[in-house]
């Protein structure tokens, strides 16, 4: 026998879907938790059954939610006039805990990719503009990454923005705040002086 | 809102279970397969509810398996007159793919530690007994880690397989192979000194 018998073969391969998890670290979470944790594995297999069933897209703003509209779309406190585009869930949490936007958000399936076939229509397109269309938006904030992917988003849906006569910002790029200009990459510097504001 | 929704939230904290997953860690997987894999999910959580389900020690090595007796205990072929001692499952599968040991095993359940109120019998010292008395065992071949706990463990089996008037052996410890003299640890170096062998 050079392997674990199927049944622990079988929870190491499905352990290998998670992102970063190579064939040694699934090894390891699968004997942790059958030797030491069988009480967690239950709970980590009802918790991902249950986030299956009930946790879709937000109607209203696409972000994952076990609600039909998300606490954000629901916050009647939050300003209708400034819409942030993101790219994915995990951009939204980000820009909450940095707490310096009280806007709300569009989040794209991804960004833009005519290489890979990934059109307008596939990244949510569409939902965006007939929320531009309806909704009183004012500015639309453009958070996507500052990839070449991210800032051909950002292009594209800038251009409709402005086609809708709405005003459309990209947010900065730049030094990281504490960042030492020597440890700075070379394209990051050239957009920094580029970029750069009169004081 | 500052945080995820409470079922997201619970799905990431459900994560952190896992050995080397942080904070950040838990919530790419859970957005992750929230994002793209909910059927890599699912199939997760059923592998998980079968393994913890089925899979428990073999009554004979305790080793993990999902069969009442493992593979390698059912192994006619296996040389009944060897008995490796290794601290854990996995260790187990180290030595099959290493391809040198035909004999059969005994898996304790981790290392003597008196500081920690773990005795003999918290790590199956006692069925490890049961099987030197009853079973045709001839040398006791000690694999538990090269830790001071291992060591400790290693020196405990051997003074009981002593006692059962049965050889003990210790695999080698010393320069792994491949490795560079300049590179190995001091106490590595010492203990490859001190163990020397004629040639």
């Amino acid at each position: 026998m050079n392997q674990f018998s199927p049944l622990i073969q079988q929870l190491i391969d499905a352990f290998r879907i998670l992102p970063g998890v190579g064939p040694k670290s699934a090894q390891r979470m699968a004997l942790h938790l059958l030797e030491r944790d069988k009480q967690g594995a239950e709970h980590l297999a009802s918790k991902l059954q249950e986030s299956v069933a009930n946790i879709q897209r937000c109607q209203h703003c696409r972000i994952l939610t076990e609600l039909p509209v998300c606490g954000i779309c629901q916050d009647s406190r939050r300003d209708p006039k400034l819409l942030c585009v993101v790219q994915n869930p995990a951009d939204v949490i980000a820009i909450e805990q940095a707490g310096a936007y009280r806007g709300r958000y569009f989040v794209l399936s991804g960004h833009l990719s005519p290489i890979d076939g990934i059109g307008p229509e596939d990244i949510g397109i569409p939902d965006l503009t007939e929320r531009l269309r309806q909704e009183g938006v004012v500015e639309v904030v453009l958070a996507t990454n500052a990839t070449v992917e991210g800032e051909a988003t950002a292009y594209y849906v800038a251009e409709m923005a402005k086609a809708l006569s709405l005003k459309a910002s990209r947010i900065a790029h730049g030094i990281p705040l504490g960042g030492e200009l020597e440890y700075v990459d070379g394209s990051t510097l050239a957009r920094a002086l580029l970029e750069r504001k009169p004081i």
